[in-house]
């Protein structure tokens, strides 16, 4: 049996998210489907993890088994030239029988794109999240840095998991602003679920001044106050995955 | 009666282009809705010409006669609150009783997108016409330059246009790369139907050698040679009306 891994980039505007559900057009079930028509087999598709609805990905990775005797770069192109124009494949490749795409995971990195502005161009709001008030950088930037290293992040996860253990490494951060856009990176061993839209959320609130500084590092501590909303997915992107 | 401008920026993949028709989504149709629904008036919106079902707008021009005593700053806002997303005013403003959007335009300049790379991220494949082969710069640089002037663009207009006289003045031409990425840029003081679609598919066919070179000074003087087909509407962007 071959084991093949994909590289991919996709626009999540317009799917349910990436895993396959029973109703609505998701990018696991997209790829499945033009791969079980080229290949002639059933594909179960393995990715780095899961993006939720409207969440992004510029770098994706998955792997899956095949018969086929179909070159890699050829599985490539029909992919291509069969799959809607929001999901590219930008690399096709046979790897060793152990590659496993969320088991081999050493890290991710997720980018998140806000835009100050009072008016979001019809070109970029698909991409960002117009927050249209004052934010404070340096307190950002500051509050950003007190997520390095290794944390129980058990308060930045959305209900709807299953995971026990909460804690997670966060081996790099940052934060910049080119006049209205702000993109914050985020570089973790792994993620819980909606976790980087509750630190921006949360990030947001303490910019604005709603939150003191420090309350990143109180919830981290596990203290009993309030984290800030889930930031909405179109700002998400997943940018990186690191094996 | 007042005379209110706006300017306003659109991305036209959803719509079935400017002008309002009976069926199906047009920007004027949605920017005529939400006007009468604030001024509770009919509303006639003339903009500085239509665009077709997914060309774009950096910077479109549009005017309407008003009976309501709103500030052009709450009439922008509003529309920007019950508008769709891919659609934005930059600015609204009364103005004179006697301007108008079409008849009183100077010049327009559009641009054009195409994309050269093997791949088309999904992220720029909304506003680029893909074109995977070689092309020679410099030979469709020197083909452009034989636009500027007044010349008869008989020949660049599509069928569906009753106009009957066709000339027309290109003051500026442009045609800049950035890697893969080729950006044209016309400017003239009025455009056929279709017009830069036929130029750039023309200009296509002799950058990838279809067409010998002179292929555009001959279609100008009239001469019995063909055209290159249209562009698609998605590289297409209405980029600035000049007044």
């Amino acid at each position: 049996m071959r084991n093949l891994k994909l590289i991919l980039e996709y626009d999540g505007t317009n799917f349910i998210g990436w895993q396959r559900q029973k109703k609505g057009s998701s990018i696991q079930g997209e790829i499945e489907r033009v791969l079980e028509k080229i290949l002639h087999q059933e594909v179960r598709l393995i990715s780095s993890g899961r993006t939720d609805a409207g969440v992004h990905a510029k770098f994706q990775v998955a792997n899956f088994k095949a018969r086929s005797l179909i070159s890699a770069q050829d599985i490539r192109r029909a992919l291509n030239s069969l799959l809607p124009k929001d999901i590219r494949i930008k690399k096709a490749e046979d790897v060793e029988e152990d590659f496993h795409a969320r088991f081999c995971v050493q890290s991710k990195i997720y980018k998140y794109h806000i835009y100050l502005g009072e008016h979001v161009s019809p070109f970029i709001s698909k991409y960002v999240w117009h927050v249209p008030f004052e934010l404070n950088y340096s307190v950002i930037l500051k509050e950003m840095n007190c997520l390095l290293g290794w944390h129980d992040f058990a308060k930045f996860q959305a209900v709807g998991s299953r995971i026990k253990n909460t804690s997670r490494c966060i081996s790099n951060v940052g934060f910049k602003k080119s006049g209205y856009f702000y993109e914050f990176t985020i570089e973790a061993n792994g993620f819980l679920y909606k976790m980087v839209r509750l630190i921006v959320g949360t990030l947001i609130e303490v910019g604005r001044g709603k939150f003191d500084s420090g309350r990143i590092a109180s919830l981290l501590r596990g203290d009993d106050v309030k984290r800030g909303s889930v930031a909405p997915p179109q700002g998400l992107f997943l940018w990186k995955v690191i094996y």
